[in-house]
């Protein structure tokens, strides 16, 4: 499944991955500056918790949503697949200025959504300029390539990683967020290590990647984000290693990039932005 | 302090830093590997377990030597600075073909060791060929710039890491150690952060890199050995950040090696060696 194809003289929304634990409360930098893609106090945001299984998800962040100042933020929870056919929720979608996933378990996301028409109308519309975003498992789940679950560890093995189809709005990149928190290079890596075709994401919590719709990423929030490029790779080993065993990799480049830092996923460069500055 | 001068017509001996916990009694192929570089059963090995605190380090490693087969094993406990200077202890490194740092805590041995003639014995004799190894802190010790103590996470942060001068038998690198085990990336890049010109090196359990008179670091073990290339580095924000704040670092090349994998650190060139056949 590749991304939905962009219209001639349409631009892509913005793909906006948060690493999870994002600050909702006293200064939601991430949230609001999402907001404002979707269209500040014009913004019709519709949430989909189905990756949590906690009842008030979709609630809570309608209301974080309506404390920032939109026209209108509604959670749709989309709980069998039978659901991502219900009409009046695609006629939300296709109106919405944005779409937010929240955290929660990433396989609920792709077992239930994944192929429906619901899931089917967000591509189109991301492709169409609509803004789409997500925290921690609602991060995984936008890519085509998405991580299911894995174990710790900085170095990758045989067996960190479990891929699964994500909601494809992009193939650029793969991520994994809870990154700094949850010791989680060793997985990212095994990931690119299957194919190093990509570039791998790790977002630390409160901090996420605003890409937007020419692919440049720019990062925001108090954590980094650390961008592995595989594309040079000369060397892996997966193919040859045993369950658990530790995998060779060689020649990676990787950036530890920070608030206001960018990175383009076009020609793979990365730039300080207004740190080099000083 | 620069690594002592090697003089015309010798060549440096074998530097072999350990990660930790590496396989003592079944197949201690690392320690097997360290006993031939020291001369097999020829082998005149001096231990030094100044960074344990427990009274048994060294005779424990003496007799892990002698069941591998080397003609001696004498642990010398330097346990105060005055030690240093015990002709004796002195004219053992004099005529030892190996020196082996037990682990424990590696400011023990740079407070106690640190600039006395038992550390210039060590230094002097390695540059005019004999092996010296070590084992956790015994292999942080090494280098030049030793990572004194330090903070978990994958990303670097700016009060990630302490540094330290070690022993100083080579500055083209800096160890780090039980690498995967306690996740210890972030701390590594932060002190390359400081000042990319040198290559880190991260040590997991088990798992070592045995360095060549002509500076070609070979795996060895059954851990990974992430190499942590800063040379081309284009930016780090060192300078600007605060105690807690992440550290933005550009462009760092990272290799994730196993077992007969090496690294040239004149060329800084990876290579998979056999793997890549297979």
């Amino acid at each position: 499944m590749c991304p939905s194809k962009v219209a001639d003289g349409d631009e892509r929304g913005w793909i906006v991955p948060i690493g999870g634990a994002e600050e909702k409360e006293d200064d939601p930098a991430i949230l609001k500056r999402f907001v404002r893609l979707c269209g500040g106090s014009d913004a019709d945001i519709v949430v989909i918790p189905t990756a949590s299984r906690m009842e008030d998800t979709g609630a809570r962040y309608e209301r974080i949503f309506e404390e920032i100042g939109v026209k209108r933020a509604k959670a749709l929870n989309f709980a069998t697949r039978e659901d991502g056919s219900t009409p009046r929720w695609l006629e939300r979608i296709e109106r919405a200025s944005g779409v937010f996933f929240t955290g929660g378990d990433q396989l609920r996301l792709s077992t239930i959504l994944g192929g429906t028409p619901a899931a089917k109308m967000i591509r189109v519309r991301n492709a169409a300029g609509m803004t789409v975003g997500g925290t921690s498992a609602g991060a995984s789940i936008l890519s085509e390539h998405m991580i299911a679950f894995g174990s710790e560890g900085s170095s990758p093995r045989a067996d960190s990683v479990r891929l699964a189809p994500g909601l494809g709005l992009t193939n650029r990149f793969i991520i994994d967020q809870h990154f700094r928190q949850r010791d989680r290079l060793g997985r990212l890596v095994a990931a690119l290590a299957f194919n190093p075709f990509s570039v791998g994401i790790g977002l630390d919590e409160d901090t996420a990647a605003f890409i937007s719709p020419d692919n440049v990423l720019e990062v925001e929030g108090s954590g980094a984000v650390t961008v592995v490029d595989a594309d040079a790779a000369e060397f892996s080993s997966m193919a040859q290693a045993d369950e658990n065993e530790p995998v060779c990799l060689i020649g990676l480049k990787v950036h530890f990039l920070i608030h206001g830092a960018t990175f383009d996923l076009k020609t793979r460069k990365a730039s300080a932005g207004a740190l080099a500055k000083g």
